[in-house]
């Protein structure tokens, strides 16, 4: 069934088949460009979009219609309900794979098609032996006919093409309204082309009749496809009834074929029947197959969270083993070509002093400018109403547990000044201006402790605040000489869950405490003859200040939790209600506050701007009534708290170098510390509260600036490109938190149960979301309901259950001596989890370590190999989790409130 | 590579294939057989444990390990985890499917080989020419060789067999103890088979080894197989090293054909090598094939809900079209062979005078010995626990709301026994003794309507309500006699959904008044210091009882919807704690009150058994202060409370027989509204709250008697088998409720917001249940966001809407109409419903209709063949939902709590 002019057809293919096209990465073919690769000329594996146009009512009323498109999954047309199905997997069965290959064989196979219309395609595609040309004439006109598309117009969705069949008039090569008004159009690549494929019974055919076309110049045939697209493949599969439903099977197989990148790139290489073949074949070889009496074929499956890696993909094609490609979804190197268990080259001693300073102040400048001009997106705007929402929430809730905890030594007034400068001073000089300064929870309950002790020994506070303030820069100032911050290489998953797990148990220990003081403080008025009469101070609000609690934290909860990913209301609306998630919770609590009348206890602010502390003016003298060896004696405390400061630090660093975040502008770790250093003796000398990187709000600072492919195809997961890193957003924030103190006055309508229910969420939140929980709860579930965890399936369930335990263990042990009087060494017992994570080498094989937690640098340097691929063991070669084994292991602290 | 013998095995299988066996309906060889085949001797088509050990550590340490099992779905051994993984549906490549098919192809076949030992096995399969002597002793050897297996014994998981490789003892062939100790020799059925599949690469071999072994007498091949079983299959995959996991995959691929039941049967009756490559081609040919680039292989698919049916198999390998058989998990017919749409024997209508009701006595007596008889069985202790506690529940709630809107004319105590009295008495007598009697909503609405109306009248409320009882009693016995049950027909989902959602939003919103009352008649004390000592006589607990419900109401949710379905804590425990929830709730509940000291309005409860309205007798005199002409003015109000009593009654019993719970007993919709009646006059004489079956615990009843298979294999989803149709369980609990009136000291305890905080549970849960509220969704959500709902792929989402705004209209004008004064005529409105469905056959199509609710008797009649099958029209022939379409389309009350 060869046409005269074939060859020619197919010779003229040998110049497209450049050399430089063999290497091309496979990603571009993928899916839809992404904006970085938008810049680019039209790309050799533009998106194709795949039409299946069905023709249907054989014998009596013959007409085409769209029955199914394909972009990345296949959408099939519900008739009854006239709308396109949800994206599924396609599922084929593989007789029409193999009926499909024979009719191809057999068929007519024209590549570089010269044809520029349609009427020129179906001449060309008729021209077979076989048909009279009486036949031909009516198979001319047949295919001429302009099909129905299902076009769904935003709103209204209509039936589109004509009602009766019509015959082929001269302008119908035009692209009809209907087709241009397709919203798809706008949504998919500028330089994405179309496929058709025609398929369907047709009875006064002898013999079946198969072809595909591939046009030299891809051109809008016309009303064929509902998208007017330049089409570049073309397949007819026609032929006399057969049994079931053969030709729309066939017809959707030879759709999903061409869907598939790799038999695509091969289509269009392809300089013969064989190619075409060869990579039928090859498409064959790669299937997955599902037995037939374990699942049903007509289940749709849901697009999967990562499609498989095309290049992973052309490896095993090449090798046919293991490969060490990047896979799916999460990036396993970021600009130095890191693994995910590399080492980070900001973390090498330089062994000068202040070397390490140097080095990240020389690194950091060079990007400086980028830093300003990376923010001018619009992602940023709404970056920085999320992260001031949340930062002055902080500020409010901070402030007034400090202002409660030291008596009002400090307050909410600080809270506001303190972030606001601190935070705009460390986005204008950091090294990595993504984090958010503020007050963190390890530091408030030091704050707590020295002040609970400055009190019982009938000291002076904010003076002897200030010696150790003043102590602890210095020695901060000399672990940035040493390049202490090395060391952070040592802060494992095990150490930096620990400490996660601390404070969240601290917020929800001390909320939850908070608000039974309050009710033991408010108590509830027991009634009865005796005390009817009963006159009482204080009111009865105890226990309506734990009914708020609940409300308020049941609001947060539902608002950000279900909110965002909801199916309800468009995505926007969504996106910004989970946005101020928090702030409308404060709102209703407020509201429902001020609704029922209730005596709650409020916000204790300033009502002007001066210190919170009456008789204070805002510089802390350093003696006052304090003797002068105080100032030595804070070196004790300072000690203490440097290591705190350090390790809440350089633990909210470590965790947002992450390298699945693929951060390009690399770390400054020692001017971080640095600048943390010089800000904590200025908040001391003014009397502010001490800043440090805050985990939860740095993180949800970087997600919301997180740049994502759009999705162009329907079903398409959006893929992950990297993180706006700039200064602008920060400081903005920060900026706008320092206008914010003249909020003030406002700000005392706020009942503290409020702050408590919004503490309680977050620490639950936070707790919720670390491995570690996930272990604990392995705990108490019988095996055969364990989720399928990876490390489940790399470790025995006891070494899990030990490894859990003794973390329970130490978290256990530190919690004791938070509560007992030594708890001024709590920060001490903090950096002994290092130690500890040290110890488990003993315990644990590396494997197993590499599963549950992550390797630390000895260990690294010991097992070389070891340490970038687990598990060489005989049995354990394992390629079926090869992808999956790299999917971020880090601790997924929520960010969805604050 | 044929053996001199092989003939002979190939010739001797003939007498097997006997022609009974080609009839077989293919269940028994789905699964494990449930219990009603039990009781037949060996099964044909015996449940297959397969096997699969590899041999490991080429060249240096060779031994051969369990890698892999399948019975329904595969099950890998985690090897770094030393446990098995979660069961997962299998996913092949296809070329190892096609490597395995020419292996075979070329290998050895052994069908109906006589070996009797694993020695002698070995010895069959290693005659191949192709071996020389040597090689042959070498081969013998090491197949010889103990394996590993993964034998998981309770709490402690172990490696079994050999740490070194140990020569073939004689006593070899005899199960080792750990073998016999598996514990899922227990699960497995006692006739179950095993097939070992041995596979590997062995360096010594030149070419590929295969082998494929039917046992004529199946026999336990010593340590194999981790289970010990008689081995009917054996299979040697071996050859020398090659390219990635190939003797791996091909393994996995022939213990996947093994599994496949079809694949089993062709192997059963295979004469010989063709037979065997046949049926493997016809095992390629249903397999589902997911394309490479968007499916990755590696995903573990869990087990779906329900297989694929095998009839419908092997009817579409037959016929290779659409097929009008059983689909999964759904019960398309019941005992008279009813699809889901046909019309009910039971509600033919007899044409003479309580024909009906002397039919369904005939029909019920001839099953009442049964009815006794079938309830010996563990199962129903539970059941009696279960149902006793709602109802108990049930019987203080309504008895305190009625107590509570009667003003005490009627209270817990009266609730108590006639709850009991007319329960066992239903029971006892009834055609459906599945129902159990019950207080519901709308007959408490109405009692609260008459009480309103008789206080506000001045009338004696006891002596009115018995003439109402009496008319009503009348009614519904003129009902019986004319038949007139067999309109139920009408009462489509469209009206059952109308009437649950109006119940439910009662339930609501009578708890939320209810509450939001009590917050008002005990008022929130205002602080400040002029009020401050405000003396207040009924104390500040108003605002507790609102907090005690959001407790009361959480706790609830909270153990009966999590508890049951989550993956904490063994089944059996998580069983109980659900089955308990109710009860637990109302105890913690009342614990809290107690333990607070809360003064929370409780139940009154009469001190003593006598009636709790004081100065009346058990029964009730018939005028006393009414004039004489209201025992005829009460005909109005009783024909309403009969139209209310008849439907409520008869929704309930069509929700209980619809065909998905494959009732066998049958229906008796007469003489449940006789026995109705009858009760109903007996109650009113003596003052006793009416009854009517309730639908939420019905079928909490009918379901906690589901019979359903035993999972033997890993991942099987259970299937259900019926229901145990007996009159005990419902006899007990009544008897027990009577028995509970010596509780009723204990009740007075009980909290009036915890009952409600329960109402207001169950409210919710029956109205998110409905498909009405999931149409309502729909509403709110985009098009895009939607599930994937079976209706939304048939029907236009425009006449959805349509359809749920019509259902939200009637709902809207019912609820206006309760609340006016014109509420007593609500009972009519009701029955309105079916005129609106009626007339909405004019607005819809009856495809549409059949999608959306049911089809009404006329239209059935009218559309016999697409009221059986939707959609004949061309293009929508759609084979692929025809296995979903059937699945119970009920509401689906949610009947975790009472």
């Amino acid at each position: 069934m060869k046409l005269p002019g074939q060859e020619e057809f197919e010779a003229s293919t040998a110049s497209e088949n450049a050399p430089a096209e063999q290497l091309d990465n496979g990603t571009g073919s993928e899916g839809p460009p992404d904006t970085g690769s938008r810049e680019l000329a039209v790309p050799k594996n533009p998106l194709l979009f795949i039409q299946l146009n069905e023709l249907l009512g054989w014998p009596q009323a013959l007409e085409w219609r769209e029955t199914g498109r394909w972009m990345l999954f296949e959408e099939k047309l519900e008739v009854g309900a006239g709308r396109w199905s949800t994206p599924h997997v396609p599922t084929l069965a593989l007789p029409s794979l193999q009926k499909l290959r024979s009719l191809l064989a057999e068929g007519l196979v024209l590549l570089d098609c010269p044809a520029q219309s349609l009427l020129e395609l179906v001449e060309q595609v008729t021209r077979v032996e076989s048909l009279s040309p009486e036949l031909r004439g009516q198979l001319q006109a047949l295919l001429l006919q302009r099909p129905q598309h299902h076009i769904k117009t935003t709103g209204i969705q209509r039936w589109r093409g004509s009602p009766h069949p019509k015959e082929a008039s001269h302008d119908e090569e035009a692209p009809l309204k209907e087709q241009r008004q397709n919203p798809l159009r706008q949504k998919l690549p500028p330089e994405a082309e179309a496929g058709a494929v025609l398929a369907g019974e047709l009875g006064f055919l002898g013999q079946p009749l198969g072809a595909f076309v591939r046009l030299r110049d891809p051109v809008v045939l016309g009303p064929l496809t509902e998208v007017p697209l330049p089409s570049r493949f073309f397949c007819l599969l026609l032929g006399p009834p057969m049994l079931g439903r053969g030709y729309h099977e066939m017809g959707r197989a030879a759709a999903v074929l061409l869907s598939d990148p790799h038999f695509q790139r091969s289509a269009r290489r392809a300089s013969s029947h064989h190619d075409l073949l060869a990579a039928l074949d090859s498409f064959l070889e790669e299937v997955t197959v599902l037995p037939p009496g374990r699942w049903d074929p007509t289940t749709r499956i849901p697009p999967p969270k990562c499609l498989p890696s095309q290049q992973k993909r052309s490896l095993s094609q090449l090798w046919g083993a293991k490969d060490p490609s990047v896979p799916c979804g999460a990036p396993a190197e970021d600009r130095h070509g890191r693994g995910p268990h590399a080492p980070n080259p900001e973390l090498q001693r330089t062994g000068r002093l202040f070397g390490g300073l140097v080095q990240d102040v020389r690194r950091k400048a060079s990007w400086y400018p980028s830093d300003f001009s990376d923010a001018l997106h619009l992602q940023c705007v709404s970056t920085v109403l999320y992260i001031y929402l949340a930062t002055v929430t902080n500020a409010i809730t901070f402030g007034g547990l400090l202002g409660d905890a030291t008596d009002g030594a400090q307050g909410v007034l600080e809270s506001f000044l303190g972030t606001a400068a601190a935070g705009a001073a460390f986005c204008l000089m950091a090294g990595q201006p993504l984090t958010i300064l503020s007050s963190t929870g390890p530091v408030l309950v030091f704050e707590r402790l020295l002040y609970s002790f400055s009190r019982d020994h009938g000291l002076d506070y904010l003076p002897f605040r200030l010696w150790v303030g003043i102590w602890v820069a210095t020695f901060c100032l000399v672990m940035v000489a040493t390049e202490a911050s090395v060391l952070v290489r040592y802060f494992t998953r095990f150490t930096e869950e620990g400490f996660c797990a601390l404070i969240s148990l601290i917020f929800i220990y001390d909320s939850v405490g908070k608000m039974l003081n309050l009710a033991h403080a408010y108590p509830i008025q027991r009634p009865g003859p005796a005390y009817g009469c009963l006159c009482e101070f204080l009111g009865p609000e105890g226990n309506e200040s734990q009914w708020q609690k609940t409300r308020s934290k049941g609001t947060d909860d539902i608002i950000s939790m279900h909110i965002k990913t909801s199916r309800f209301f468009p995505a926007v609306a969504r996106k910004v209600l989970s946005d101020f998630a928090s702030v409308l919770a404060i709102l209703l609590g407020c509201g429902l506050d001020a609704f029922l009348g209730l005596a709650t206890p409020k916000l204790m602010v300033p009502q002007e701007f001066k210190p919170t502390l009456s008789g204070r003016g805002w510089l802390v003298s350093p003696f006052r009534a304090n003797p002068w060896w105080l100032s030595l004696a804070a070196v004790l405390p300072a000690l203490l708290l440097s290591i705190l400061i350090f390790m809440d630090q350089q633990i909210t660093a470590v965790i947002l170098h992450r390298a699945e975040y693929r951060l390009q502008k690399g770390a400054g770790f020692h001017l971080d510390l640095f600048c943390v250093a010089v800000l904590l003796l200025l908040t001391s000398a003014l009397g502010l509260p001490w800043y440090v990187s805050a985990t939860v709000i740095s993180l949800a600072h970087m997600d919301s600036l997180r740049r994502e492919s759009r999705a162009c195809a329907p079903g398409e997961p959006p893929r992950f490109l990297g993180i706006r890193e700039q200064r602008l957003t920060g400081l903005v924030v920060f900026v706008l938190t320092g206008v914010s103190i003249f909020l003030a006055p406002a700000l005392k309508f706020i009942p503290m149960p409020v702050l408590y229910g919004i503490f309680l969420y977050m620490g639950v939140a936070a707790l919720s979301s670390i491995q570690f929980t996930k272990r604990v709860q392995l705990l108490l579930m019988p095996a055969k309901h364990q989720p399928d965890l990876l490390l489940l399936r790399h470790v025995p369930l006891s070494r899990v259950h030990l490894f859990t335990a003794i973390q329970l263990a130490c978290l256990g042990l530190l919690w004791t001596i938070k509560s007992t009087p030594a708890a001024i060494v709590f920060p001490l017992m903090l950096l002994g989890l290092v130690g500890v994570r040290k110890a488990l080498e003993w315990v644990f094989s590396p494997q197993e370590l590499l599963w549950l937690d992550e390797l630390m640098p000895e260990e690294e340097r010991s097992n070389p190999e070891k340490g970038l691929e687990p598990e060489h063991s005989f049995s354990g070669s394992d390629s079926e989790d090869s992808d999956l084994m790299y999917q971020p292991k880090a601790p997924e602290i929520n960010i969805s409130v604050n």
